[in-house]
């Protein structure tokens, strides 16, 4: 048997896929399970291992062997494979190892202070090491787009969604900016209207997740590849043949934890979904931030506060938490549907959460390409609140846009893959509603494989075989557009 | 600042360790979290970075910086520490890498039939894989011994308990055996006259688990550096930062988890007490299997079933599990030290438990010097069980030669720790007693500090800068004595 060029990429790949699963564990160990003590040595041991990974991923022989297997005769698969190697070969050889370290340590240092001063609503004090965060994204936009030939925002952009460019973000964004705050404004007029019954709690933390467990039953999670556990931020992390996914409880309101394992049981599926005769290869992994937001987002929106959904969670409900006024189904919808314009990205709802990322992506855009700078970010800040939300932020720093952890910690051209996912997510929706249309009526029937045979199809099984754009496509039958997104909202918000 | 060859080893050192971090804590995991479907891909990411880490104890560049390093001016530490760099360096380059991956195939496929043969009492099913791993034993034990200058057995031997040899091995089992089935049955007679209330189920797991780490605390166990877990098979893992502790529980039964936990504690303690400025080096580690098993023994039955330490036992065992007859201090203190000879070390008590080991050392030893062969074990088994526990295991297999899961998996020469374990952990207490003559005084009063002390500064923060005998000798002020542990035996089991 002829050893390829290309065999031994994947050879060198299958390797890094074996000690990313150790980091991965470690990294959902640390937030899930370690005791305070364990953190510095946990840290060296990830960084060692880190570094290690850094030294394969950037082996001088790598150069040559890309080189030798473009001219090898690939199949189709063996070709999007390559090409997934080279992304990451670039990726990981862009940067110089002095730009990466002194970025490490300065998103370190902001962040540590941040945690502090959004306490003290500190924005002087925040600034001087935001300033140098941003100042070295930028430097390292300047090393992405020289290697790929991008734009310097689309550089990092691509990171989290590779294919997608800004005039696309532009366009759909543009399209959304239009419509959303008078719909927001239609949504609380009609919601005024209705009033809504709380649930009256305490719900025991022991029921609350047996109750999600059953919830993640109902969503076809597989209990024998994968977990739920609690971490004080949640997640899905482990690997995609042992997806480690993590909630938290509050004893007074069971809704957040319970939709938010919706949410994450959407990330566990498209992991546990992905094609295991890949896995090892880059081929095999997740397509991009965005796609992963659009499953979490087609389990927690799409189906998870569909109508006739929630009158198959009820039952898990009362089971768990016996029965109250506040769980009769039409009230349960209320409750998972209201609508509040606030100051809090993380705590916004469907409807106003795009608002939040446009506002980001308005504002990291410039920073990044240099028109603005970070004093300038409080006033552009409290400007577009007020125009897209009508709230006032002024001096509010620790409620505005002192709030997020990304930028502090150098995270940037992440934002608009919170809600690229959420128009793809009713993209998909509207495609399998072409196709089926009997869908709603398959819901209401608690025939829910339909739906996860569609997603495993055209998503899940697909892996990183195409850039988005074309898995879109494919997918779906057309590129992005943001029509569905705004006919979902207006159908499940408005009745219209 | 000079940068010496010393410096150098240290610092792969110090990456090892931080490498084998994330092994422990992935295995820990595995035992501890793990979904059965996420079996393949973590054995595949363990033994990717076991073939690592392999790789860097043996750069063939070790070779020259241990040379070098050997003729730097070392202080007394450095000097230890340089030891047992090398000691592990030899450990690693004394097996052709054949060897290593032969014997882990051929003891991997041995335990993985052992697991239904011992079901089915299938011994002439077993022996054929068992024959091979012995051989492979047997080669490794010449490569060891070609290395270290040893005897074969010595060379498997001081894997486990680092100078300790056969002779000596010999001398204290030989002192054992004679007096052992003797007392065995003057302990069977005197307890036949004590009747003992059985304690009355159910225990719910968790009330059994708050049980469990009360006793965790009242023996000074660290929860900001560890937690305790439920696992299969109990154990200890995870890294002197964050010990990771496991338990079982049975519903109709609590003490078995009760002092499973304390006997895990003891070894918790010892990691837990290992010098921090040390750590990262091999120095720093504890000394050896039978030194551990001295405090995980020292917990558990020094002072887990001391007379006094029940009194202080008994206000928690009523607190989690309410009061009832059996609860009464001394009913409780006569079901911890009940003496049953039975086939199956795992069960055996405190007294049985040497016949286990001495039987063991006993067929192992021989086994690997050539003097026996595979074929011989049941013979010798059943021989040695009749001889000194009085038990007939003839044709059962299954809860005779077949029930440790040791040999099939290549471990030879690490029985005889268990009980040398056992004559430390009566030999710390003889010590202590005599240095601090109203010990079992402070241990009524609660005053457990004063053993927590004596071992912290004896054996836990002297890691592995002695050889066991001498650590044995400065701890104690002697070498090895098995006067003691008969001594102990006496006065705990027959009042003497």
């Amino acid at each position: 048997m002829s050893h390829t060029a290309y065999d031994e990429l994947c050879r060198r790949q299958l390797r890094l896929h074996r000690l990313n699963h150790l980091q991965s564990i470690a990294g959902w160990d640390q937030s899930a399970n370690m005791p305070s003590k364990g953190n510095e040595a946990r840290s060296e041991a990830m960084a060692e291992m880190g570094g290690l990974i850094h030294q394969l991923a950037t082996d001088p022989q790598l150069k040559d062997l890309l080189a030798r297997a473009e001219q090898e005769q690939l199949d189709e698969v063996q070709g999007a494979n390559l090409r997934e190697i080279q992304r990451s070969w670039r990726a990981a050889n862009a940067l110089p190892q002095a730009l990466v370290e002194a970025k490490s340590l300065a998103a370190s240092r902001c962040e540590h202070a941040w945690r502090e001063q959004r306490q003290r609503n500190d924005w002087a004090g925040h600034v001087d090491g935001l300033r140098e965060v941003v100042r070295l994204a930028r430097e390292e936009a300047r090393h992405l787009a020289e290697a790929s030939g991008l734009s310097l925002y689309d550089a990092l952009l691509d990171q989290y969604e590779p294919g997608m460019r800004s005039t696309e973000v532009d366009r759909v964004f543009g399209d959304l900016r239009q419509w959303l705050p008078g719909l927001i404004q239609a949504v609380g007029a009609k919601q005024a209207k209705e009033p809504t019954l709380e649930p009256q709690g305490p719900f025991p933390k022991s029921a609350q997740r047996a109750l999600g467990e059953d919830a993640m039953r109902l969503l076809g999670f597989d209990f024998e590849a994968g977990r739920l556990d609690e971490s004080a931020h949640p997640f899905c992390g482990g690997v995609p043949e042992d997806v480690r996914m993590t909630t938290r409880y509050r004893v007074d309101s069971f809704l957040p934890s319970l939709m938010g394992t919706i949410h994450e049981t959407g990330h566990g599926s498209y992991e546990q979904g992905l094609r295991r005769d890949w896995l090892g290869q880059p081929i095999a992994q997740a397509r991009s931030m965005g796609l992963h937001e659009s499953q979490s987002l087609s389990f927690e929106m799409q189906l998870g506060s569909h109508p006739a959904f929630v009158e198959l969670l009820r039952p898990l409900i009362v089971k768990h938490l016996g029965d109250q006024p506040a769980f009769e189904s039409a009230n349960l919808h209320r409750l998972m549907t209201r609508v509040q314009p606030g100051t809090i990205r993380v705590d916004a709802d469907e409807v106003t959460y795009p608002a939040h990322v446009i506002l980001r992506y308005e504002i990291e855009r410039p920073l990044i390409e240099g028109q603005i700078e970070v004093d300038d970010i409080p006033a552009l800040w409290d400007a577009k609140m007020m125009e897209l939300l009508g709230l006032d932020t002024r001096g509010n720093y620790k409620d505005g846009c002192m709030q997020d952890v990304h930028w502090g910690s150098g995270l940037i051209g992440y934002f608009p893959c919170y809600t690229l996912g959420a128009m793809y997510a009713a993209q998909w929706f509207a495609a399998m509603r072409r196709e089926m249309p009997d869908l709603d009526q398959r819901i209401a029937r608690g025939e829910l494989g339909a739906v996860f045979d569609w997603l495993r199809e055209r998503i899940w099984t697909q892996g990183s075989r195409w850039e988005t754009p074309e898995l879109v496509q494919r997918a779906s039958g057309e590129t992005l557009n943001p029509a569905h997104f705004r006919a979902h909202l207006q159908s499940r918000y408005l009745g219209a």
